[in-house]
């Protein structure tokens, strides 16, 4: 008698930001199981355990924690957060060197490990990551992507949302590009509810004057960098982004979300991941074709790939 | 030693829709407490039971049945389903003057008892019977106004989703106007995800046509009639409808909804209640400031309007 | 490539029951496709357009409504609401008759499409015809039982809750044997949190006394009664007992539930379908191996068993 | 016009448990407002600012964060779980001094600012902390108390559950009396469904011997510092167990849970705080009044007493 599967997550790395979105899983039930797999066996297991205890409440299944691959067969979406942190006096490409060897030797026993699954990289520089993984192991590159710019979307829709007077729900805007210092906000297609962005006013005064544009948009620029600096790290919003976009491939719900997978000729991108429009199913993320960029926004994005293309030769090179 | 006041909702009338939308509201957990009112006591008193004798699965409290406005008293939200069916031989004009005269003895009484209360009205027809309403109470537009056109947003969404092949809430597109013939979509502010839906496209084609549009404007506005034909009544959608829009209140969201509050200068409209998008938070529905329509919009919007004022002049000279 | 198989709900019966359900499982997100399957397609049709109105305020899928068999195809749960009405002048007996045959006729048939699903029997009475399905088909009775007294518990929960003074969900108590006039509590092992319920007080006093507790056995065995005199059927509180159960088949929860399967020597009783506290996982329902009755439970239960097997007699002998 | 109050929390400490808790409650919408309180300002607005970026996928306001107690103002439920960590050459009393000033310092102004909330101290060691705080402000025991065995009954039922083969919400058990090396299981009362836990057997042989029993003891009671040694410190499920608590005041739910509420004559327990299983609501915490102990667990809870009330003096003698 057959009976039915239930979805199975891997989160890699159960460092800050594995484990927070292991536990923002936990409290969505997003899956039916979670797996928290590390090399460090005793985080793994004291972290899943942590997490476990909290399952009561929750009404959700133990998580596993583990330094096995074994434990991590059959996943049907696997969130890599796994990665080193800077040393002192290593280099900025010595450090994406380092990430990306880690994530190279992983992918494929993961791979081989959970052959259907979807993988999404979370590890930063996430889209350069992305890109060397599929270069690597010629996956589909719908079915393994970066987690790119869903969270600075969240980032931009909330500080509009505050600024506009209405409900987060209610803005509907992307930030595309490099998740990191290229990335820029798509203004030619953002609404509140459906009133385009700069025609919003309060008391008859526009909300959004091109400065206030240009400040957003660095605000959303620089808030990572704010973060690490009061707290060493981020780690809770990264992880509800990862939940949201697992679960978006569990339900199979066809979801509109600023994923990065490595683009085919989107305006003229090619061969790199970074963040546009995609739907998102069970199948994975594939970039909304409909896309039409003014010529500002072109500029941007491709000025956003050659920084992200430079880096990835740079690593390859190193 | 004060104690935190928490959210209590009247459903007005124990009918299939008021009974559907308590149902909603104790699966969601909208409110802490929910009061069916209707003036069968028996009947009220039934549902309340059958709804009580769920509350195990869902964590929420009892439901109270009654035939006693005291019981309603201290309500954040109240929303009306309360009405008559149509009998044989009676005239649909007839009809409205029977449900406008239930609906007029009942709300001042409904006010006295719970004079900070939030008033949705979801019995049709629910533009007329709001704008009599507010005629008749001098209430404050912002705080007693009709369910409007949610639930054909609902229907309108669900419909270009799935042809669009994308989630329902990645689709953004309003249908205004009076809940009834005379609705119809915004279709110059629809969006799907980024793009705009025109220019949505599937294999090079674009996904709507002219006479899709027509097509789907036509689907949307007939939707109750085949849900009637089939079932008798509608009421399933039409209570998550009012739940959402009572969510909205309750949790002071500030979310963008096209429900129905008495205009004053929407675009030259004045003094009749039909949907546009509206602000929705703990103060009531405010429309959306900002709007521009198209002049094909405007000029339906106007029609609307007009179709709806007459209907109430009728009500008021019968 | 293999891609994860989504969970898929069959509703039998597009009536009270058989929409409520529907309604309960959109709400809660309880599957990502729910079926509900009618002989009567303009009303299966007609039901789930209404429930798919509202999927944009749940998240969920369309609810497909049917009279096709194949639409039900590689469905893991169905949940069995379909059931004539009583005709004036016909006899309880021959109104189960009437249902026996129609779910008789139904059974091999939903089977047949969804050989793996969990058949759970809403249409009463329960217990007699998940007798006779079994009986019939020869299916496992782990995977083809009766909703039992789900719903009577948690009506007597909320009971004892109110009574208490403490939320229904420390209240643990069950009640068990036919879905009907010969069910009973079981108060031997009931308790409010960690207390026994015989020993809760209240200023010293002790609230349930031995009249208190016939009363409020009374009280459950006639709920149903006093909701039909009120508004003709129940339809809600079944609606999610259902789901409820549907769910921890679904979640493979191991959730002890007192559904009615076909019991096999428990406590002497054997052949018929009963409830009796049992463990609800992805393989169905298997009575608590470990239940001790106490001498008046026993009695209870027997006379139960000796009810509905007679029922069974007599409806294979007409 | 007056508007309806929204739930408002307080975390005091943006500590790794002060911001799972926080996050735990964002991802569950626990209550409108959260403010997470530091005196480190730049921490606190760093971790609100992080939780902030995930309320997109959540539906939940902005986290506040702030080093001014006026944020604070008018909330419902203060969460307290500042502290400082144990210095290298520091002895547990001498951190449990500087504790028990930081809380001490702290209460009378989160008083001040919120008269009207209910306190829950999660800091450790709770239980002294809590005791301390009532004896130093006179507060009403019910209204300050410490979160307690909550999360050990958790981790309980979690073991019990999964040697049972069920599932956890089907475990009734409690762990009780101080939050740590002295606190016991109450076996006497334990049961999974409406079995006596020591009855649970399986293939005909109990699962739960003696030995077994005194091992998921201690199990239990040494969690924590498995996790410790694995991580450094716990924090999801204690996070979990905090936002669990503070849903049980905001929903007035009388849930049954084991916190830890200075008593009055509990089975001779005086002027201490140790969990008891209490009822939750609105107004705090009361020890359910109807228990009785084994003479083996009165044993256990006066020796877990005695060794806070000795902590207890030892700390205001020092």
């Amino acid at each position: 008698m057959s009976v039915m599967e239930s979805p199975k997550v891997t989160v890699v790395g159960a460092g800050a930001v594995g484990s927070a979105t292991a536990y923002a899983m936990l409290i969505r039930g997003t899956a039916r199981t979670v797996v928290l797999y590390d090399i460090d066996a005793a985080r793994a297991e004291a972290e899943a355990l942590d997490l476990t205890h909290g399952s009561m409440f929750t009404g959700s299944n133990p998580v596993v924690g583990s330094s096995d691959i074994a434990a991590t067969a059959g996943s049907h979406v696997i969130v890599v957060t796994a990665g080193a942190a800077q040393k002192p006096g290593q280099t900025r490409l010595e450090l994406i060197g380092t990430n990306a060897r880690i994530i190279s030797s992983m992918i494929p026993r993961l791979m081989a490990a959970s052959p259907d699954a979807i993988i999404i990289i979370v590890t930063n520089p996430c889209d350069v990551l992305a890109t060397l993984a599929v270069q690597e192991t010629g996956a589909d590159p719908a079915r393994l992507f970066a987690s790119g710019c869903v969270l600075d979307t969240s980032r931009l829709r909330g500080i509009l949302a505050e600024r506009a007077g209405v409900a987060t729900q209610s803005v509907h805007a992307h930030i595309v590009g490099e998740h990191g210092d290229t990335e820029f906000p798509l203004w030619s297609t953002a609404s509140i509810g459906p009133v385009p962005l700069l025609e919003w006013t309060r008391d008859g005064q526009h909300v959004f004057s091109a400065d206030d544009l240009h400040d957003i948009a660095e605000d959303v620029r620089t808030a990572a960098y704010r973060i690490i600096e009061g707290k060493g790290a981020t780690n809770y919003a990264i992880g509800l982004s990862a939940t949201r976009i697992t679960e978006a491939v569990l339900r199979d719900e066809n979801a509109i979300l600023p994923v990065s997978p490595v683009l085919s000729d989107v305006d003229g991108v090619d061969g790199v991941a970074l963040s546009v429009p995609c739907v998102v199913n069970r199948n994975g993320a594939v970039p909304v074709q409909q896309m039409r960029f003014s010529d500002r926004e072109r500029e941007l994005l491709h000025a956003s790939a050659e920084t992200l293309l430079r880096t990835v030769a740079d690593v390859r090179g190193a």
